[in-house]
């Protein structure tokens, strides 16, 4: 079937969403624009919207349209703990084992050959932000990766030697995968045998 | 995990797609507000351009923004079969299967209790079609629902009588399906096997 150039335009802008392949795309396309165009216009500007309006919490640095996040600003959550990410999908993540203390989210993790030092994935905020607050850990939930881990690492050695207790989210998270795509159950395991960090 | 408004808005907004639940929404607006900010906005712009700009082939009615859709002004395809669907879905499944005819698109099918008569549906511009045009069969390929085969068999007691074989997509669509979810396969099954209607 050929489409004309508006509906092949918009096909095409859908296979840019995660999980949605070629037919998919085609099904959403066609649906929207033969059952649902209020909804497929109210998608539109809810896309400009979010795109143009929602930057980083000043504190965390995860995703917001406002000064502060709502992890941030919640006077229930545990004031002591910390728990330090690569990216705001893994505080979806880490929140979905039922984890209320405070996030730090760093931008990605170090990568050397990338040229991405300390400095570029936020390290000098995270101490400023560990200065700032009142932790008695600092829970280290970057990916199972080499890459991850090496960030982990490089943390643990520059935040070592107080009285803060550093652990790192350990079991049940295979090695080399993504936090992100762990499940919750799995995630909240290795959250709950978190382990010190000896540096 | 609490979101902001903003991104719970987009959050909202994407569950309008056929097929996505309130996970897959959520990792789709992370993804795109953490990786993809300029894809959101061509999807943005991609939606409104079809939303606003898309209407419908004058002479099949299936969905286009051109005067005449590309199955209409093909001059490779077979100008003696026209095949009618409910909707521009169907012409797409339909295609899957290699049938390179005509189509005439209806808008869904008869449903006298919702008021949905001949008109309602477009069988007077299906006639002022045929009439217009040299078709030696008609592939009465309405959904195999109790609707559709009502559809189809007011159709074929309308156009009946004359010397226009009329026929009815027949094998392997299960009864009481939807044909736009039927795989190609099947479909094409049923489409070989198609018999003409004694009306
Ligand atoms: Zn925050
Ligand atoms: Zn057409």
């Amino acid at each position: 079937m050929s489409f004309t150039p508006l509906i092949r335009q918009l096909i095409d802008a859908l296979r840019t969403l995660p999980g949605v392949g070629q037919k998919s795309a085609q099904r959403m396309a066609l649906q929207l624009l033969e059952r649902d165009r209020s909804g497929g216009l109210r998608l539109a500007q809810a896309l400009t919207q979010a795109m143009e309006g929602v930057g980083h919490c000043k504190q965390c640095r995860t995703l917001s349209e406002d000064e502060f996040c709502p992890q941030c600003t919640d006077p229930r959550r545990d004031d002591s703990l910390l728990c330090v990410v690569e990216g705001p999908l893994d505080v979806f993540a880490v929140e979905q084992t039922g984890y209320r203390g405070r996030y730090f989210v760093l931008k990605g993790h170090l990568s050397p050959l990338d040229g991405l030092g300390p400095e570029a994935i936020g390290i000098p905020e995270l101490e400023a932000r560990i200065k700032a607050g009142h932790f008695s850990e600092i829970i280290l939930a970057t990916n199972p990766t080499v890459e991850g881990e090496a960030t982990a690492h490089y943390i643990a050695q520059l935040l070592g030697g107080g009285d803060l207790v550093l652990s790192r989210i350990a079991h049940g998270v295979p090695l080399g995968g993504e936090l992100e795509l762990v499940d919750g159950g799995t995630l909240a395991h290795a959250l709950a045998g978190r382990r010190p960090i000896s540096s």
